[in-house]
């Protein structure tokens, strides 16, 4: 994370990568303010086991781009929304010159980058692979029950009970 | 790819496949169009060794999302500046709802889907990792090459050469 | 819907579609969670007597053109605002590629759609038709009620009695 | 029409609606040069048979909305790119006030506008419908010879034969 | 005004007339729901000695357009930020096609748009000049007060005392 | 015009006043890099019988507000498209803070800023906006000239016969 | 400034500058109400020992560069966010024309306004720019500490403390 | 620059550099294919008695940022236009975070960009202000002797003249 007011939005992450038993570290570091800090841990990185970078950053948002200058494993981008609905951050995340891609979810997409990360992961591992499948199996499974309900109760219930209205 | 007038640009993804010497196909096949034939394909691969899909769309780019809907395999998305830029194809790829993720990359951005695919099968596979690292470091010897004639020659000179006035 | 948080702002389309005595059916689907779902509702309706869908997403917005790709009915598209304005979900229901078109309404414009269904539908059906034109009559005279009472109480008035201060 | 500057593009509604066999007019009126003509046209059509309105314009895009205003039929809107890749238009022609919607399609989308014509009519008519559904498969088979050639060529050949490159 | 929900706002255009003591009416009418008042109304004006029409409207804002297309008076276009800032009735409102211009000012501009009819009055107008020349001084004044103040006690002594911390 | 890059865009203005038989002058002058020469010009104006300023600008477009802070006259504002389609000039120009309006027209706007400059002057002149009317009066002939030969020739020829195909 | 609504924010330009021991006025001045204060004020400062102005504005914000036009000395321009996200301002502040730059910071950028300001003056300064360099060294430790804290507490800690939940 | 495909544009900041007498170096480095280079070069210039960097980037433009990180020197970015109009590169460069500030000018803005960086030199050296000054004046002189030329010629003969019509 560039900083750590990303973190409400980021815990998301943590959390699919712990609901799919993936090991993780979540640091805060600036590719503006700790440049070196960066640099040094994605070396460090690179010489062990690690296998996908997720960065956050808003505003003009560099940290995504300067880790992945430095490593040739995936790095993915999520652009927070700090001012102008985040399409700043998501500018400076996608728009990646030839040669350095990132990997870029939608705007304060934290879950997804967790998701993304386990589907890099799961494309060379089947075991994560079938996790993944079952969580998005999960997903419209939830999402069924959803529509049952609201054929069962009829939109206005439905919307009562939720609180929705 | 959804179209195959993105196959000039597309090609990029190819070339940079077969230079890390990763095999690939290549197909035309529409979200809108042929929307079977798309869940076929995808089903398909998922049941055979494949470790990523990359989906090229423009306008109301949908084939990434539409691909990752069903397949629990990475999906990289190159959204396709037909009109307004390419803006309307970045935001129809990149802001996909959560549990669903595309992996996007820049406008037009082919060259860096095919590097993204081989970080990707390189983040499981060392000797395809050792592949793009070294192709990353060609391209900053490119850079200081240039810098070096840049320096030698002076700007006047370079820019004469290049026939870049 | 493409989420049943789009529950309190779709509610208006079956609300328009009651008063003008159209049968309508409301589900949860998503395009990308549970898109064999779609698919087959989408199918379902084709072989009965259905005449138009409405459709309603945010963010990277699939689920009205992944109907419009299975079926030769007309199909509405709602682009809900969940971020950036709604911008992002605009260009992906309305910017469809030659040869599938999407009858895009205003981001939110849940109850437009609803009167553009009944519009469809009145295009072969007097009936319809003619309360479609009574309901705009309507309208206008609430204009012209508003009008009347602005022009008697005068705008200060006016504001406080609407509590609008 | 808003202007006949828009009928090198709007030419391709016209050519969708004869290839469906659909009866149809084509005009050049103005909302603001010309705003008595567009009433009284829309006024005569509503007593006729008209089943459905195409409108296009540039710009501050009006014509759509001022037609849907004095009818009960619906109304396609294309939105022209004259300026500002034709965001501006699209704005004028989508963002439509609750009570009068317009049937949106995509920027200088005039072939996906004949389409949605003839999918309204055909809501209340199998004979059209059956032609769109038609129209539809051709569209999807065109696709698919697309990709068998890409498979049989490869990408160069594709390309050289295409004068793509 | 295009729905009374403008009324907040642009009460400030009518007071501004009544400071220069600018006889003005206030109208609730639609471009879309009741097209047939407006250009009754225009017409109605035109023949009688008004000199200037203020006109509200937001999202697809198509009022002033009417308006202006219907009379050889000034037409001032008010764009009202009712969803994505204003953006959307900005465009609909200044992006006038040659030949219908729109006096466009700040989204939700209202002050602005009053003033901007006392200067077209002015400028036929010495007496109506002199008062806007003379407002003008007062809002500059106003500015040099606020900085003598600021001066005087210092930043912080200033928010403080304006409760704006 | 604060460059006279302005000019070929914004001689429609000059023409169409002269079309009015309304007396104009047509400077180069810069906010920016001649901002006394502007002021001065401004304050001579004010003195003499001058009616209403035009002013061009692009990018950071200020030459209309600097103006408009000189004078209590009417100043329309043409924003030009220099970068991004004119819409920095756009906001440049129309954005102007309560207490100094700008009338702002269309991006490149020119010849409408010159028939609201004849609409203004015609708002107290009764010769002049009866010139005003005839001008829009001719406006709609040609567009019922058009549609006329349209309706008589079929789109095909017509698009031939002006190599618009 | 050119209101003193900006105050709030402007307020942390002068806390930065304080905090590097540079001398500072802070004044309310707009280029719309009183420009002849802010051509005067830049004129004195001219002749003075002044190094660098910092100019906040919003919507068509001009104070920058009415200020530019008049001196030889660097200008910092602070775009302020009234409406739109602060597009607008940014567009108004930084898209100047050749000759006449405004060094523009982020939307709401006092703080950056100020350290700029300050390496502006370190640039020839080497005691203030020493003092720019603990700054930044500053910065980055708060940064590092943030991230120790987060690896001995975990980030569901980390959130609870911080109230971020 | 970030790439040489910057030099046509960024040659004019060297020109301007050369015409002030302004000592200056041009060098091809990238924020992301030479990370090391871009941080080494940097910290060299700051032992060294350097005034101040100029950085030019496209897309998502990082280099301007990533100088910024390591030098308490002023840093002036010009995004480049290669895509977006180049509101992609303007965002990535203006858009930095609090502590980190770039001095951005406006898309492409090379000309500017070299004046800027001479103001800041000319902050604390009168020479150099002098300079910057009489540049100013030259260019308030150019423009003034193109409006007297159009005083002399009229408009028509100027445009002719200058083969702009």
């Amino acid at each position: 994370m560039g900083s750590d007011s990303d973190l409400p939005v980021m815990k998301e992450a943590v959390e699919v990568l712990e609901e799919f038993g993936i090991g993780n570290e979540i640091h805060v570091m600036s590719a503006h303010r700790t440049p070196e800090s960066v640099v040094e841990y994605v070396k460090k990185c690179e010489t062990e086991d690690y296998k996908v970078f997720i960065c956050s950053a808003g505003m003009a948002a560099h940290l995504a781009g300067v880790v992945a200058a430095h490593t040739a494993l995936p790095v993915i981008g999520v652009p927070m929304s700090k001012i102008a609905a985040g399409i700043d951050a998501l500018f400076s995340t996608v728009q990646m010159p030839p040669g350095i891609p990132v990997a870029t979810v939608a705007i304060d997409g934290a879950k997804n980058a967790g998701i993304l990360a386990a589907q890099i992961i799961g494309s060379g591992d089947a075991d994560v692979r079938a996790k993944v499948a079952a969580y998005k199996e999960k997903l419209g499974a939830s999402v069924q029950a959803k529509d049952k309900k609201l054929q069962e109760k009829g939109f206005r219930k439905y919307l009562e009970e939720q609180d929705l209205i």
